[in-house]
C-alpha cells in the first residue's frame, strides 16, 4: 500500500507494516530492540501503520539481551539480512569502519535506506556514502550520532532551515563532561575521576578516543558540514582534548566566573570583501564559558547544542547524548521517518547534510592563527620575586593585556607554584609567540596551559 | 517539476519554485518576507529550488515595513490571494478568530497548505481546523505558534515520535517571563515591572493575556495534545497567572533554593489497573523550580520546554520565544518543509497532532484535587505571639508537615507580615481545606498564597 498525496494514511490493523533490520545486537541495538517492541503501539498510533523488527545480525548469538524475540529471525548473517526483501529499511550499528562501511554500501546498493549512529565512519568516509546513496536514490539517517536522543541534526536541518547558521557551541561527549563535572565538583585529580567513570560505565576501558576530543571532533564535522554547506573535512578540525587540566584549573574558573567544558565550537566568517570566500571556524578544546550560560549548567554525561542562526537567535538543545535508550530514540526516529517516507514512494526528501549535495563544497577552514580571544593561562613557575614581573614583561610586549591574576603561596616545600591569569582579547599568534618565550624562561618549570574563554554564551 | 521518489532534487536555475501568499503584514509577516528575501540563496540551496513570496494581503497598504516588494504583489484583497494559482501555500498571520479562522479554512478548501502562528485560534478551534485539512488532504503547519523560533513542535512530532512522552514543562510566554526575572533580579514590585516591561515592548497595553497565562494554557493546549494523543481541551486547563506575587516570594525562594517561573506543565498518568484510562495532568501556574536546573535559568523573555519521553530520557529546547525574526524562523521553516512535500506531490506525511487524527481521542484531565506535591505558602498575619502556632496547628491536623519556615519581624508600624513556609509533599485536597481554614482565622489578613513547586527538574 502506498498512500499517495492528498490522503492521510489511517491506521490499518491488517497491514503489515514496514520491515526493519537490524545488523549489529550490542547494547544500543538491544535499546532498538525494546523500544520498537514496547512502543509499538504509540508508534503505529502515529505512523498509521506498524513498524516492525522483523530481522536482527550479529556474531554473537548466545548472549540473553532480555528482549523478546518472538516473531524476529536472529541469525550471524548480515548479507541476507540485506537481502531479505521482508526487511525495507537496514540499521547499522556495528561501529567501525570497513565492515560498517561495506555493509551501509551493500544496503544502499539494494536499494534500501540506512539508518546509522557511527558517527566515526560518517566523519571520515561519509562523503562516499552519501554520494551513493543520492546515486541510488536512497535515504541515509543518522540523528543518533550527534547528541545521542537529542533531535539536534533535525532540528539543524529542518526547524533552522530558514536561517544562515551564525554559530554552534556543543557539548557533545558525555564521557568528558561527567569528567569535567566531577573534577570541578570534587576537586579531585584527572586520573582518580577517570578511573572512577570507568568504574560507574562512563568511560571505556580505553576512554583517549574520548578524552582526546575525537569524538566531539567527529561530531562536529557532521555539525559543521550541515550548518554551512561545507565538505566533510574532519581531518582539518584542531582537536584538544581534556588531559592535563588540573583541580587548580577549576578553582581559578570558580574565581574568574566561569566553568570548563569540553566544547565543540564552529562559526561562519561571511566574506569581508566582494570575492572573498566564506571561511569556516571549527575547533574542539576545553572552554572557560560564564557560569551563567546554559551550556554551562549542563552537567554529567549530558550533551547540549547551542546554535545562532540570523533569524531565530540563540537556541539550544539538550539531552542525553549517549545510552542504550536515549540513542535508540534517535534511532527508531529516523526509522519512522523513513517509514512515512517509504509509503509515500519517495525519498530525498530533506538532503542528509541539509544542503544539496551539489551545493555542498569545500569551504576553506579559518586558521587558528588568526583567532582573536580571551584565555586563561596556568603558568608554573618557581615561587620567587620578579618572575611574575618576568611573565608579565613578555606579555606586555606582544600587547597582550591581562584582566585578572591569582598567585598562590607554596603550600609546602614544593619547588613549583602555579600563577593564573585570564587575558584581554588578544590574538592568537600574538600569545603563542608570548608563550613560546615565557616557557624558555629559566623560572618557568613546566609547559604553560592555555585554555579558551568564550563569552558570548 | 515534480521531482518522484528517488530522485535527489537538484538546484535548477530556471525553476520558478513554489509561490507563497502572505495573509497579515503585521510584525511577524515583515519578519517572515524579511527571511524569505534575505535568506533566499540558502533556502534554495537546502530545498534545490526556490521558495518564493508572491503575495501579500493586508489592510494597512501604507505602513513603509523596510522591506523590498519588488515583484511581489500587495494589496488589501486575501480572497484573491487564496485564489491565486501562482500562491501555492497561505500564510496566515493576521491573529484574532473569525477572520484568521475563514481565511484558513478558505485556503484548505483550495487546497492549499497553510501556515499560522495562531495559538489561540488552534487551541480553540483547533479540531475543525485539523479535520477540515485532512478531509482536503492538505497540510496545516503551526511550529510558530509555540516557543516562537524553536523547533519544539517538530522535535515532539517526529524527533521524539519514538518515544512515550512522559512529561513536559514550558516556559512559554516571554513577557511573563521577562517580568518574573525583573521582579527577582531588582527586587521591584509587579506594577513596576509590569510598566518597564510594556515601555521596553516586553508588554503590550493590556497584557492580560498574558499575565494571567492565559497565552501559557493556549500553548500547552497544543503540547499536550501532540504529546499524549489528546483532542485539544484548552477551556479545562487550570491556569493561574503571576499577579500577586510579591517582592517576597522572591526573596523566599532564593532562600528555598528556588527560582519561580511560569510554567505550562503536562504528564500522563498511565492507567494504574487494566481497564483504568491513561489520565492527563496539565496546569498553567508560578511554579518554584531547583536553581540549579537549566529551567530555572532560562532568563527574561527567553523560552524553553523540558520534555522527558520513556526511551531519550529529559530532553530540553530553549530560544526566544517571539518577537518578528525568531517567529519568523519558524514560519518559514514550515514552508520549507511544505515546499518540500508539494514537489513530491505529497501531504499530510506527519499528522499535525503527531498522533493519527483517527487516534486522537478525548483523554480525561487528571482533577487537580488528586495532586500531591509541595507548596510554598505566604502567610499574611498580624505579627502577635501565636499566630504562627494556630496556622501550624492546622497544617498539622491535616497533616500538612513543614519543611522549613521563614518569619520576618515587623520592620516599622505596619499592621500585618508574611510568614513564608515550604511543605512537605502533601495531597492538594487537605491543602485546600487546611487553607480555607487558615484564611478564616482572626489574626490572618489576607488570602494565603500557594505557589507550587516541582522538584524533578
Amino acid at each position: 500500500m502506498v498512500t499517495q498525496g492528498g490522503q492521510a494514511a489511517q491506521t490499518d490493523r491488517h497491514d503489515s507494516g514496514v520491515g526493519v533490520g537490524l545488523i549489529g545486537f550490542g547494547t544500543i541495538g538491544t535499546g532498538v530492540a525494546k523500544v520498537l517492541r514496547q512502543n509499538a503501539d504509540v508508534i503505529e498510533q502515529r505512523l498509521g501503520f506498524p513498524l516492525r523488527l522483523v530481522r536482527i545480525a550479529d556474531l554473537d548469538l548466545e548472549t540473553d539481551r532480555g528482549v523478546d524475540l518472538d516473531g524476529i529471525q536472529f541469525d550471524n548473517d548480515a548479507d541476507a539480512l540485506i537481502a531479505d526483501p521482508g526487511v525495507s529499511i537496514v540499521v547499522e550499528l556495528i561501529g567501525g569502519y570497513e565492515v560498517a562501511k561495506r555493509m551501509m554500501l551493500r544496503a544502499i546498493e539494494a536499494g534500501k535506506p540506512v539508518v546509522t549512529a557511527n558517527k566515526a565512519l560518517l566523519a571520515m568516509h561519509g562523503k562516499e556514502i552519501f554520494d551513493a546513496a543520492t546515486r541510488r536514490g536512497v535515504d541515509v539517517a543518522f540523528e543518533a550520532s550527534v547528541g545521542g536522543g537529542i533531535p539536534i541534526l533535525r532540528s539543524l536541518r529542518e526547524g533552522l532551515a530558514a536561517n544562515r547558521i551564525e554559530s554552534l557551541y556543543g557539548i557533545m561527549n558525555g564521557t568528558t563532561n561527567y569528567v569535567l563535572t566531577e573534577m570541578e565538583r570534587t576537586g579531585e585529580d584527572f586520573d582518580v575521576v577517570v578511573k572512577r567513570a570507568q568504574d560507574l560505565g562512563y568511560a571505556e576501558a580505553d576512554p583517549t578516543f574520548d578524552l582526546d576530543g575525537i569524538d566531539a571532533a567527529h561530531k562536529l564535522t557532521l555539525l559543521a558540514a550541515m550548518a554551512f554547506g561545507a565538505e566533510l573535512t574532519f581531518k582539518e578540525i584542531p582537536t584538544e582534548g581534556i588531559k592535563g587540566l588540573l583541580p587548580v584549573d577549576f578553582e581559578a574558573a570558580e574565581e574568574f566566573g566561569y566553568r570548563i567544558k569540553l566544547l565543540g565550537i564552529a562559526k561562519s566568517h561571511p566574506p569581508e570583501h566582494p570575492g572573498d570566500e566564506e571561511r569556516i571556524e571549527a575547533r574542539v578544546h576545553p572552554t572557560m564559558i560564564p557560569r551563567a550560560s546554559l551550556l554551562a549548567n549542563v552537567d554529567g554525561a549530558m550533551n547540549a547544542v547551542a546554535v545562532t542562526g540570523d533569524a531565530v537567535g540563540p537556541t539550544l538543545y539538550y539531552g542525553a547524548g549517549a545510552g542504550e535508550m536515549p540513542t535508540a530514540s534517535a534511532v527508531v526516529g529516523d526509522l519512522i521517518e523513513i517509514a512515512r517516507d517509504l509509503r509515500r514512494g519517495t525519498a530525498g526528501r530533506v538532503a542528509p547534510l541539509s544542503y544539496q549535495p551539489s551545493e555542498l563544497g569545500p569551504k576553506p577552514l579559518l586558521p587558528m592563527g588568526e583567532l582573536r580571544g580571551r584565555v586563561y593561562l596556568r603558568f608554573t613557575v618557581v615561587d620567587r620575586p620578579g618572575v611574575l614581573a618576568q611573565i608579565t614583561g613578555v606579555l606586555g610586549e606582544h600587547e597582550i593585556g591581562i584582566a585578572s591574576v591569582i598567585q598562590k603561596g607554596r603550600a609546602g616545600p614544593i619547588a613549583s607554584v602555579p600563577v593564573l591569569m585570564q587575558s584581554h582579547p588578544a590574538p592568537e599568534l600574538a600569545l603563542r609567540t608570548a608563550l613560546a618565550e615565557i616557557d624558555r624562561l629559566a623560572d618557568v618549570t613546566a609547559p604553560t596551559r592555555v585554555i579558551r574563554i568564550e563569552e558570548g554564551l
